[in-house]
């Protein structure tokens, strides 16, 4: 086995950390008029508990529900299986079991009873209703939760958690960092174990092989496409087609480090690359300089795409924003998190926040083309969290 | 790298295969009285359409939609980046679109406007509101939803893609045996690569990368824990935690070949075992033939788990089926699927099913023990997916 460059020596969010994102959380939620705060996705929960297992978000059986009242101490409403391994583990000491899977009722009359308890003022309990969420426990679950809690009003709490997560601290940039330099080096290496003849397929997983020897955690999102003279999709693949010269392979990885995702993309020419592409790569990676320029505090995400954007549209194309709806996101415990790198989104850029910077264009057959560098908001402009593409694309010999 | 010892060379899904399985959607439908059904979760669509793709389900960004109507064509509803894509790839033609993200209307208008067309019979639309359902939507957006489509009330169709998918094809049957066989390879072969002195992420790490080489897709579940005569909990880790003699090291693996998830897992006495756990082994080793030989056409999940329970309790304890709540369950797309080996389930056993068999004991210091094996349902029994494990547990030579 290939030796870890990177040992696990990243010092753990300390219980300070996790008390304080529970007292900004809690701020949050009275300017909100929240006297509760509901969570079961898996993001949100880690966030805010430091329990960290596969388990809970694998089998969907058994629902994890975690519980941030304005006023008195968080609580675990979690299967049986859980007690011991939460109380061990999580800051989070109030846990509350039933045990599971018990599917006429997965823990909602406990869990009605624990919202019940808390201390009422505004009778708003929020849950997570609005955009880029994705609950942890059945719809109908939560309909009937929604009956069983009165006289308190269910209303979308997703507001608070997003202003929360958007700014990471810097042990949260860490591990940012150590995932993308991590994948850097798969990067780095990857001429070197891939050939002409390779699917798209072997591909792909010699590079999960590659990366997940070298320190990372999962190598869940490896997208892989190959194609001559360009790729003509970023979201499918990987497939059985075997890499040739002339072609180009794609690679936009997401891989995970103590909980933190990595997100960007790398091209390779297998052989030699063509004008066209050679040209292409370097347009967008001064688009890329030019995201990078405009990502600071006071701007917003709207002038980091409008950056990148203006350095493509005069050359010619920026048909790739109108497939891809904008040229980057934030990034954290979720692979692509708010905001939008797109019109129309007027977030305003604030030190701590980590985005990817991610334009993208259409070659003369079709196909597109897209860079992609992660970074973090700095308090003057912005720190890479990846190593930058190099200027010429990089070829794999055949 | 490892050479892949197991090529991409599973004959795909066929179009007959779709097709079949809309037939007996429909016929579902009818009996539920449903005129169409709106599938958002990654297993449901993927089942349906065979669109495969890691992209929706890595950026919550842009939701997927796909409508299957009792009368006439299915249609996805989809963010304009994937038309190409999803028509290149499934067998599904009719695809509509809209620019994505785009916070304001991720694609409700669109998404009523062709729920409404359907053809009305019974006034109901079947959504994912049922146990062990995760949509892929926020459900603020859902709850919208439900008012754009009146006059259709929106009911639980659950029931229909649990029946639907609960009997697998003999495609997904060799999907399942073609993960479990590779990760049998590994588990073979891992006292080769792991040592005392490796912690538990560095096994981790090591077997995905193992797993990865030798042709899994994704290694998205591996469950890694160790402690001294046996593990304290297996839904934990992996931790920083070093191996040694006198460990019992367990590793629980969902892996995927193609969409489909092997969930077993295997045992490892670090050095040498001691007396309890030879025992133990022993016992759970004869608890699961009992399962074995319970998992057959007729029996119901609970008689599965009856005859492991009727194995383990006389010999002293079952209190691992307290904590575990179960001794197995279903497998497929999703890790964890119904029905559930547990008193109460009464879900009776057909060709085609897939099960977990898994029982578990606690050990004289609380350790948890857990054997797991993976089968398909035939006409007269069961076929194991994995190759049974050892009936001494393997050692890890220290």
């Amino acid at each position: 086995m290939t030796e870890p460059k990177y040992k696990n020596d990243l010092p753990g969010f300390t219980r300070a950390e996790f008390e304080h994102r529970a007292e900004r959380a809690r701020k949050l939620m009275r300017a909100e008029k929240l006297d509760g705060l509901l969570l079961t996705s898996q993001q949100n929960m880690e966030y805010l508990s430091g329990f960290i297992s596969q388990f809970p978000w694998a089998t969907p059986a058994r629902p994890w529900y975690f519980l941030l009242p304005r006023l008195g101490q968080p609580v675990a409403i979690i299967p049986t299986v859980g007690i011991e391994n939460w109380r061990a583990t999580s800051w989070v000491k109030e846990v509350r079991a039933w045990r599971s899977p018990n599917p006429e009722n997965e823990g909602l009359d406990i869990l009605a009873t624990t919202v019940k308890d808390i201390r009422r003022r505004y009778g708003r309990l929020g849950v997570e209703l609005g955009a880029e969420t994705r609950i942890g426990m059945p719809v109908g679950d939560l309909l009937r939760l929604r009956r069983k809690v009165r006289p308190f009003e269910m209303v979308d709490g997703t507001g608070v958690m997003r202003e929360l997560r958007i700014i990471k601290s810097p042990a949260e940039i860490a591990r940012l960092r150590r995932v993308c330099q991590i994948v850097c080096d798969t990067f780095d290496a990857l001429p070197s174990f891939v050939a002409a003849g390779d699917s798209e397929k072997e591909i792909m997983r010699k590079i999960k092989a590659h990366a997940s020897a070298r320190g990372v955690d999962s190598t869940s999102y490896m997208m892989t496409n190959s194609g001559p003279g360009g790729v003509q999709s970023f979201i499918m693949g990987p497939t059985d087609r075997r890499i040739r010269a002339g072609d180009v392979l794609s690679i936009d990885a997401g891989c995970v480090y103590d909980g933190y995702f990595s997100d960007f993309d790398r091209n390779f020419a297998v052989g030699k690359a063509s004008a066209e592409i050679e040209r292409a790569h370097a347009l967008l990676h001064k688009a890329t300089d030019a995201g990078l320029a405009a990502a600071r505090p006071g701007n917003t995400a709207e002038d980091v795409f409008k950056a990148q954007a203006n350095v493509i549209a005069p050359a010619g194309d920026a048909e790739g924003f109108t497939r891809m709806g904008r040229f980057g996101h934030g990034l954290g415990r979720v692979m692509t998190e708010p905001p939008s790198n797109m019109l129309g989104d007027k977030t305003v850029l604030r030190p701590g926040m980590a985005l990817s910077i991610e334009p993208g264009m259409t070659l003369s057959g079709g196909q597109l083309f897209i860079h992609e560098e992660n970074v973090a908001i700095t308090e003057d402009g912005c720190r890479l969290l990846t190593r930058r593409a190099p200027k010429r694309i990089p070829v794999i010999p055949c």
